[in-house]
């Protein structure tokens, strides 16, 4: 790979919104994925306080809808898109819990940054939680698991 | 460990805020780390046209501190902190960018969350101004570093 | 009424914003109401310093036309639309003050939350600026008078 | 009462925020309710699905919290106030849902604006997760019943 | 003058927020002044039609009080501060509306900044309010007037 | 000019949104520019220290960016309009730094309000970073230079 180029760089180096006036309006659906590593004990607690639809995963789960549709406001280069959908799932696992995002839109542009931004708050929020009981949490594997447009 | 609690859920398990009112005003500083680990030919290309003092990174840098001041907006059960200052810094490393951000308040309660959101978003940035060149990244290594108040 | 749905639970009882992705784009058209019970010395204050067309009123309305387009980061689940249009009307009434709102957009979805809330959001902005001088106001009536789409 | 002043308005009725600069900072606590009136199937769903800790009422609970943070930007002459707390109560009686949200601050001016936003913001959540099965719902009776400091 | 330095930049020119933490809680007054320069015609329709307390210049005044508590999240290193009042005047002239404004706090830094994004806010809203009769109109003089602390 | 109108005044002289339901989806561009007027050693410091893509620019470009986002915000009667791109072009000048932004949509509306807004929001995020350095900066000749659809 000898050329990479910053889509967000112009040719100075400056940074600008990439312009995405002449792209067509497309469904597109983005899904991400990360996780709340933390001690057997918070987890433990998760489960037992927290199910089966309990506040702690509701109240991340809300915090992190709203936080999808405000990238645009959180990451200066974004586009503002008008979501269609946003799901989050949780699932307290044995060493952590996994979020995972689907988020999809009908425009010009992708939204894997918005699925990545929900798990993020997602994930700050259960660590706000839980940050009384476990100072050992640590936010991983937070990535884009498959992006598709029709 | 017995009897975890959930500091955000009252005796019913309802979600609310803590009640800091009667918790003293005291200087506390908090640091928190995190990681965008991305391929050999992006990281070239951080060092290369991002250096000195690029765009990509102040782009990145200014996201995170104006993050960090937004928390009590994203995170729900949150306090709203004035903050004494928020410092970023960015080292690109043989495999990732680190990122380590410091917070301080004098307030009530302390900034570990804030910390957390400015590392959150300057990583979701950092990946946002990259996705172009590099479909592989991860975002890793999230966590507090530091929390002390005097 | 047998089997009522909430739309906003999927099958397992779990929040999440409604996929309009397949709707189509309309002129949707809301109108809400709601009043503001208040003292008949406070209501004599309005007609005489707030009229013909003077600042309390307006402060109420710049209030609600701004609360109107921030509705999808107020209501978690609501999708962000573009507003085509935002009218607010005052009416001081004999123990009251009337407002209504009426809100139209061309999307995929309808905007009676939007009316509801800058209905909502002209009665406290009133409140407030009553307050000082009338704590009996109540805020009653709020509702959909009308929602149709073309 | 001959003379009722509006606090906002200054001699010439021009709107402007009222100077707290020399109050002194206190704890101040301000309770305020309010009501969705529902028809009886909603209620009953809503007691069937959402409780005890069900998604529904949690949902509302947490945008009634962020918003009592965001009612500086909401209320145009409101002045920013940092929260000590915010609890929020749903009770689903025979004929409504009845809400009561406590806001407490240390601070040089009241939060019951505050408490009345967290109200009227977790009735129309309410009103936007029922409102595909329920087209009478009313807001009703959203005032402020006590408000105190020390 | 042969060493200026920028307080928002490190030894190593990267930005920051500068660390207000050991500054003494101060009463803080800055007042800012700005103007539109607007066609003969236009000003004599703000008089005529705006005056005495029309809704054109409320309008204004709203926006420039609302964004005067939002600097912080506008300008990236502006510290977060609770403002105690905020008045806005303006003054139709014989070529220009005259703006000004006069912010006031009890915090650790000024409020210079909030000052001019009052003045500018207001100046905006002013020319989004006359631009479909007016297309020569300039924003100018934006300046601050005084700045006090006690 | 015997009858000018204000396009957001009603036939009483009330504040409205323009309904905008009727206009077509066209390709809008808008250009405006601005000045900040400084101190020669000012200048001079922005030159050296800041070139050739230096922070400070880079903090200002990206304050203007965002807030062309939130115009519609932070002017009342503002429509929320999706941008395509948002370019910030500066020059350090011999008396002053000029500011440039090219905002582009595909909407109903033009975007000049939000061309205005980014060049005024990066002025004050430059008088911001300056201002320990030079208290005699001003904000100056702001106004659209163009504005064009397609």
């Amino acid at each position: 790979m000898s050329d990479p180029v910053f889509s967000h760089l112009d040719a100075e180096g400056t940074a600008r919104m990439v312009d995405v006036g002449a792209k067509p309006v497309q469904r597109r659906v983005a899904v991400a994925e990360g996780f709340v590593e933390a001690a057997a004990s918070t987890l433990a607690a998760l489960r037992a306080q927290a199910l089966p639809k309990g506040d702690v995963l509701t109240v991340a789960r809300v915090a992190a809808i709203q936080a999808a549709k405000r990238t645009d406001s959180l990451i200066p280069l974004c586009h503002s898109l008008p979501l269609d959908a946003v799901d989050i799932d949780f699932s307290v696992e044995a060493e952590r819990v996994a979020i995972r995002a689907t988020v999809s839109t009908s425009s010009k542009t992708g939204v894997e940054m918005e699925a990545l931004m929900a798990v993020s708050v997602a994930a700050l929020t259960l660590y706000d939680m839980c940050k009384a009981i476990d100072k050992t949490m640590v936010l991983s594997g937070i990535r884009v698991v498959s992006k598709t447009k029709q």
